[in-house]
């Protein structure tokens, strides 16, 4: 008789945003008139940027003609693509970054969750806590923790790095060495930034114990202090110890047009094996390159009118910030984030827990946000608003909670 | 210090189409007058067909507009694509499978490479010899393989079922029962098909033993006889025994597109475990969703205009596998295939090796085909040419083969 991957007996009950999406469903159908406003899952609202509707029919127009039409991609991604990220996302910023070390994929969500794989099972895991929970998870798969704890809630073998008021949001090292560590900056969910010298301490420790950071800048375009580094390879020697994720989702709403990338400098060994061609191999065994059109679209991200235009929608959304972080602070309510991300992470008033604070938010304001709880145990009494809905319900959101 | 996947270092060189990529390059290089033909890898040439140019075209002015506009996609897929699936491609057929147990993705060669990830890795794994690389090489990754033996070009602790001529490429039982069995038909690479009753003998065999079949039906638009199944499911006991992988790139000319499917039953249990729920679960964390302008894209291959356009397209390519097959027959090739499959597997000539008759038509005829080789030890001595080429480039490149 086969047998199954028990790893996944291990995993914890179904995704945050299930529960989420079930709790509110029942509220609706309850309540079927109340006007409900989303501030929870991290998805976009705005329509794709003018350059980017541009960019996708004349690719689809060359799909139509077969001197034009493209077949298999090349599974690293076009070279126009690559090249385009090269120069815009690294070298205008000083970072010493090839292109052919940028692998081009659907979405950093499938690159966090598959990168994993070319380390071995034995390797000890840190993250912080709370986290996005698809590091956890795709690690539980793979077998590199033991059982879940419920009243600790967390996984056996795993090391989580708290991130709380008092660090500001971000890790200290950890006591246990750890030999992947994954970290966010600028986080989700917290909202909170890094600095470039809190990051280099950071390069310098995984370089002196031989650990790999997986580097997740998924929302780098929300960025705007001076002293928050956009991509770890602004610190000196990451390209001995980081890989880094990138998404198109945030910075140019391509949450259903799928897109990202990661980096893997050729100077990441383990001895004399090079992991970029370990993920070399993974990708051209795996994967099939995305699709032509999406990489025309992504090259348009790069374009003088895209960067124009999205430019203008990222300021969209950090205006949202704005609005949640002000109201929320005039109300007395105490809350970080929001300045260099799209989120706003605010502390449960009056001993709620994230839960509870929901269930209120849900049924007194009908606005969904997301429980702290639900990104890990240090999650708990915070509780996650996004920026990504529109301005006006976002106004209106607000005024709600406000006046709860 | 972290450790590495050492798994990764078992698999053989680089990937068999990178190596002929390479040794292309390198002629064209040398010859930079040749006029290379490629029938090579399976890549489509024929642009979209309008029906779905116009389904994307579509779709890109939706994601122009707030109102339209769609960010994360469920990650199953649409219902308006699993609804289209299931009706089509299943119960016009008489196959008992419903929409929900349809898990849309970017390809069948990512489902492919994935779907062993929710086996545990004692499963001893059977395949066809010769054999698509991918389902070897993911499970030498996760490490259910020994090492590899250059001499007898296998590796330790799989399972080989030889497709050879006497069997009609349509292998036997294995002496060793397997747990996983993968199954390609019409096969890639050799074009064989396989009829409903020598299917059932396999799906009669899975459920005996509690073995899983993984049943890859990439080509099944392009059978042409009665007694080929289009689906695994045609045959009874499947839903108990069966996964089954879909593409869209050769139907409908996806390859630069990216979208798949992958098919697991409610039925399909580990004592009490539903593999419907680890797939999902594995879905749900690693993935994010196919593009909604390609799920779109996907809708419109079930159109009665997309339905007819794709039908011509696949009757185009099919006109160009008899042009290889007879074009060969009657220069004295054996050859076999190109019935109800858009590959011509052909014996080399005068006992040349698989890589030798590729040097050979590489520098006389500039015509680019895959060693036979490539795909295992029982390929040796036989070669792939793919009918995916131009009408045009077929005609010219079989006149040059048989004057060679």
């Amino acid at each position: 008789m086969f047998t199954i991957n028990n790893n996944y007996l291990k995993l914890q009950g179904s995704y945050l945003f299930s529960n989420i999406a079930k709790k509110v469903a029942d509220y609706q159908h309850q309540n079927p008139n109340a006007d409900m406003i989303r501030l929870g899952i991290g998805d976009v609202t705005q329509p794709l940027a003018p350059a980017i509707i541009k960019a996708l029919h004349s690719a689809v127009d060359d799909m139509a003609n077969a001197e034009t039409f493209h077949g298999y991609a090349p599974d690293k991604g076009y070279d126009f693509l690559r090249n385009a990220i090269a120069d815009n996302d690294y070298r205008n910023r000083g970072c010493d970054i090839e292109a052919d070390e940028i692998f081009v994929s659907d979405g950093a969500k499938c690159d966090s969750g598959n990168i994993q794989e070319i380390f071995g099972p034995d390797n000890k895991i840190a993250v912080c806590d709370p986290v996005y929970p698809v590091y956890v998870d795709t690690n539980v798969m793979a077998g590199r923790t033991g059982n879940y704890n419920p009243d600790a809630q967390n996984y056996d073998g795993m090391i989580y790095m708290p991130c709380v008021e008092d660090n500001h949001f971000v890790p200290e090292l950890p006591k246990e060495t750890p030999n992947i560590i994954y970290l966010c900056f600028p986080n989700n969910p917290t909202g909170a930034g890094i600095t470039r010298a809190e990051l280099q301490e950071w390069v310098d420790y995984a370089n002196r114990v031989g650990a790999v950071i997986i580097y997740d800048a998924a929302y780098e375009a929300y960025i705007t202090e001076k002293d928050v580094p956009h991509s770890v390879y602004e610190c000196k020697g990451a390209r001995h110890c980081a890989i880094e994720l990138h998404s198109f989702s945030k910075n140019a709403g391509f949450t259903g047009v799928r897109l990202g990338y990661t980096v893997v400098p050729k100077d990441l060994k383990c001895g004399s094996v090079s992991l970029h061609d370990l993920w070399s191999r993974r990708h051209g065994t795996k994967y099939n390159g995305a699709p032509y059109i999406v990489q025309r679209a992504g090259e348009a991200v790069y374009s003088p009118e895209g960067k124009e235009q999205l430019r203008a929608q990222v300021d969209y959304y950090m205006k949202n910030a704005k609005v949640i972080c002000e109201g929320l602070k005039n109300a007395g309510y105490s809350v970080s984030g929001g300045i260099n991300a799209p989120y706003v992470w605010l502390k449960t008033p009056g001993r709620l827990s994230s839960w509870e604070f929901f269930d209120e938010l849900l049924s007194k304001a009908n606005v969904v946000g997301t429980p702290g709880s639900g990104f890990g145990a240090h999650g708990e009494g915070y509780f996650r608003l996004s920026a990504f809905g529109t301005y006006e319900n976002t106004v209106k959101a607000i005024e709600r909670i406000t006046k709860m």
